[in-house]
């Protein structure tokens, strides 16, 4: 099917509800920012793509100095692949002939690949379907107190890094976590306790990573960490507000809905439910901030309505007919329901960018 | 990107993680029962296409004896016009100059085209994009429970029912309800009750349409109803074998994922995150049911990442490389983050489908 989606130079108010968009200066900022930040600190930054599986985005970061991209699954490094990307880390246990055989090509054409693992069967696995000829490099994940993934003790993460080490095929990378919770002092510790094992034995550390837009800006307070990884930060969204990484300003995307029904005098209903939004509601009680209309709540989601509860709202509501403007508690899953992400500055549309790592799914 | 769905004659054991599987037989029967159902009681059945997107499965429901089908967006409704649906039902007020001219588009060559308007703005919004040569039929949405949209009395009803009737370009077509919260006798008050005043206002009511799976077994307990809509009949998932809806052997979809982690004793990580399952709970506490592994709870949901709590589990876990099939909390918004839908006969690929609405925005 075509679809008619805006031209550059439409305003945002003749674009079509429901629709997330991206503001070219906020996000511009924000990438500069985080890469500015980084640069300062002497720290690789490596952005993670899943917040806008977008080529041209991932371009952006680049130019600003980013070392590489983050990725989580194969076929998502794929895309990027294809798109001349030479430094890919897929942050995930890859398992299984038909995914390992994938990898594997993709190997052979991305100058530095890296993979996880946090356990010997996936280190086994990797060891099997690699060649000395060519080794993969693999790092240690670590479970820093996110309850994730992870291997628990640095004395796990040193004896996975030996049996990495010890697989002609592979070639030990270093280690990872992710998020890194717990604190900047319990990851330092991590990290280094597992450096001082690691020294003994005399295997090379040469990557640590850290990860999470949310402590971000307290990357440097884990002096061994050598790169950090983060997705969020690009467009932000309402839970880095409530998390101090950015304010309000730095949101740079919002999703337009329109106001299809007002069917009692406490409540409006929006054409952006579960999904346009997602029901991700990471701690909040409602599912996103309409902008300017505080105290009106989207208290629940169906599937193409968002109700609005406006017994608090002070001031008048739209009417019907009329667009707000959404934050989004979650910016990630947002871009994961859309096949292309429409871009503005000051309310006029200059691009649509295909997310072309969307719908991807191994 | 090319992408390598599974050919027919795959095992599901080799079918990428993570993937929601459609049962061949199980959907066959879905669609036959609740037919049947509908047959027997005389009324008539308008599956909603939102929970599959898929126009094969629409013609199974077609063949099965479907009077059209129930459409949330003109998107969707485009997509199954141009598969050769004639009678297709949109439950949403439509609004704005961009989505009126692309709904009188569509109106031009859909035989019976219908929409929904619960209030004065809608239904004049309406009027004024349409032809007195060709009017376009206008159901009035009320609320008899659910608290989304609709009019609030039988009343507020027979008075937009009366705006409708009197504008040469539309055509009043009747009543609707979705969900038909309240029990069945009080959605019977509202229908009844409205008819009783449309006949003093001499205004015929062809179609009174009730909605929703829940309550599809009880759609003759509302005998002024005329027609029922449903959509995740077709699937089914774990709300509706909680609602009563169906039995276990009624779910037609699973969701494959793979446990790609074991970090510790009480904890197993599976591929199937937020992206994969959504973040839908429905009121469960947790993120769907892990078939044959009681107790084996999905405590929570990052991106790509599901964690397990093992605390409760009944014997032992699957190792990390095995393949567990999960009965989501919601099957809707799962078809609506897939780009296709991998079906199965006994555990064998029968055949890929385009989820072919999945992605319109409008």
């Amino acid at each position: 099917m075509t679809y008619p989606w805006p031209d550059a130079g439409t305003p945002l108010e003749d674009v079509p509800t429901p629709m997330p968009v991206i503001d070219e200066d906020r996000l511009a900022a924000n990438i500069a920012r985080a890469q500015a930040y980084f640069d300062g600190h002497g720290m690789a930054f490596r952005p993670h793509i899943k917040t806008h599986k977008i080529i041209a985005v991932a371009e952006a970061q680049r130019a600003a100095g980013a070392v590489g991209l983050n990725c989580q699954k194969i076929s998502e490094a794929e895309v990027f692949a294809d798109a001349g990307f030479e430094d890919i880390l897929i942050t995930y246990n890859i398992l299984g002939a038909a995914k390992l055989r994938r990898l594997r090509a993709l190997h052979e054409r991305v100058p530095r690949l890296a993979v996880v693992a946090d356990s010997a069967t996936t280190v086994d696995g990797l060891a099997g379907a690699f060649d000395a000829a060519r080794p993969l490099t693999v790092l240690v994940e670590c479970d820093t107190g996110g309850r994730r993934c992870g291997v628990q003790t640095p004395e796990a993460a040193t004896d996975l890094a030996a049996r990495i080490a010890a697989a002609p095929a592979l070639r030990f990378g270093g280690i990872l976590t992710y998020p890194a919770t717990g604190g900047a002092s319990a990851v330092e510790a991590f990290i280094a306790g597992t450096m001082t094992l690691l020294a003994a034995r005399g295997l090379d550390c040469p990557v640590r990573s850290s990860g999470g837009s949310p402590d971000l800006w307290k990357a440097h307070l884990v002096p061994s960490a050598t790169e950090h990884r983060a997705g969020t930060y690009v467009y932000n969204d309402r839970s880095m507000v409530r998390a101090g990484h950015c304010k309000r300003q730095d949101l740079a995307m919002h999703i337009l809905a329109t106001v299809v029904s007002r069917p009692a005098e406490d409540r409006a209903v929006l054409d952006a439910g579960s999904k346009a939004l997602t029901s991700d509601l990471l701690g909040f009680a409602d599912y996103g901030e309409i902008e300017g209309h505080e105290g009106a709540r989207i208290v629940s989601l169906s599937e193409e309505h968002a109700v609005v509860d406006l017994k608090d709202c002070r001031g008048a509501f739209p009417a019907i007919g009329s667009v707000v403007h959404i934050v989004p508690n979650h910016t990630c899953v947002v871009s994961n329901l859309f096949d292309r992400m429409v871009f503005h500055r000051g309310g006029i549309v200059t691009r649509v960018e295909e997310v072309a790592a969307r719908g991807t799914v191994w």
